[in-house]
């Protein structure tokens, strides 16, 4: 489905300089198939480990309204009258706590930066996703989506039993439960505007943030996530699923 | 059920000065069946719309950890060896904004109340509920049990089709599906322990919060809620259920 993206014309990914950001825009731009024009963000994009070979790389702090905002207007520009077809929000942190650990600032951290600021991006994108949706029909990257890279941990259905046993994570699964929840919400508000929302999660991998012990490759991980965005359509709307396609419980 | 307070020694509810906490404690205390100790705690319990018939009547300002540690220390001396069997996390507010009005903050701030206040009491009664627990076998309010009232609206699955017509919540929503998963969370640490966590639905009230054109008064709710409680078993850990006794989707 990498093929779908030559319909996207413009794409922005959030937390772009390193892990499955960065990833994204890799595989992007080697694919052969890439989208007209490829926005990345991130906190500090002169960071990124190899050079960003994208349209935009710009500073977002996803926790401050004014950077989001003018991040927002940046994109305008670039974007102009045809408007943005996929956000992915992909920046996200792991403010690692269990119970004996756990504070309230940490619980605070968390959710601010994985469930409030896709939210507020969105929010800031939405006339741009609007102006995309409002050229196309039908539901899919070539007309606007926004795609929310939640995880598997973030579904307390599948935290039981033998699952139960590793990642006793409360600020990282609580924020993305949120996270499902926003992407729910949004999925409901945007349907009428054409603009697809759903959650993925691309698995564990090692990054900096999974460690080396996780069992894929950023290229592996991502290789799916972008066969399972470019196969959007209706049906996915308001969506959680595994980067395999395979819908997971909430 | 009700009867099955009489093998609850020491019941403490937070939210207690109005609305579903306060008629916890009337239906409690003229039910005949009463716990031992019921420990009713609120931000201004001198604010009870009638006189709480409670054993103690604190302050807790839920989102101040030094106002929850006090509150701890006064619970402690109240039920001593005896520990705390039931914690009735109730407390929760309804930062009302759509996608329109919603910001970080008000986010945030619902978050803070209606999901980290209630991982954050819990951890800090925890040595009370152990204490209790480690008198007991089996799992419910005669041993130790904590209660999250959570709502039906923070359930993703069921926020869809004819569901999604009302109440587009971003705050609250967000924070009661943050809420269910810290009540996973909590059920799968304290499953050790012999403590009973779970999720319960008080339905659509008219309280303050949930206006004068929900379907319920607080005495038929209640009702309905003391019954689920009192009658939790191992089968209900880490459970969501309607104040019917029904299992809900997440």
């Amino acid at each position: 489905m990498a093929h779908a993206f030559k319909n996207c014309s413009n794409l922005m990914v959030t937390g772009a300089s390193r892990g499955l950001g960065l990833q994204i825009i890799e595989s992007l731009v080697t694919g052969g198939f890439s989208p007209g024009k490829i926005i990345a963000t991130a906190r500090n994009p002169d960071g990124a480990k190899v050079m960003l070979r994208a349209d935009s790389r710009s500073p977002i702090y996803v926790t401050c309204q004014e950077s989001i905002e003018r991040a927002a207007s940046e994109v305008e520009q670039l974007v102009q009258e045809e408007g943005l077809n996929c956000l992915i929000n992909n920046a996200g942190i792991n403010v690692v706590a269990n119970l004996e650990t756990v504070t309230a600032d940490k619980m605070l951290e968390n959710f601010h930066t994985n469930s409030v600021a896709p939210l507020m991006i969105t929010k800031a994108m939405l006339p741009l996703l609007k102006r995309a949706a409002a050229k196309g029909t039908g539901m899919g990257i070539h007309r606007a989506a926004v795609i929310n890279m939640t995880s598997l941990l973030g579904s307390v259905e599948l935290y039981w039993g033998d699952r139960a046993d590793t990642f006793k994570w409360y600020p990282y699964r609580t924020s993305k439960s949120a996270l499902n929840m926003v992407t729910r919400c949004l999925a409901v508000d945007l349907e009428a505007d054409g603009i697809l929302c759903m959650a993925l999660h691309p698995g564990w991998v090692r990054t900096d943030m999974g460690g080396p012990e996780a069992p894929l490759s950023p290229e592996e991980s991502i290789s799916c996530v972008l066969s399972v965005i470019g196969g959007l359509t209706e049906k996915d709307h308001g969506s959680f699923l595994h980067y395999t396609g395979e819908q997971l419980p909430w």
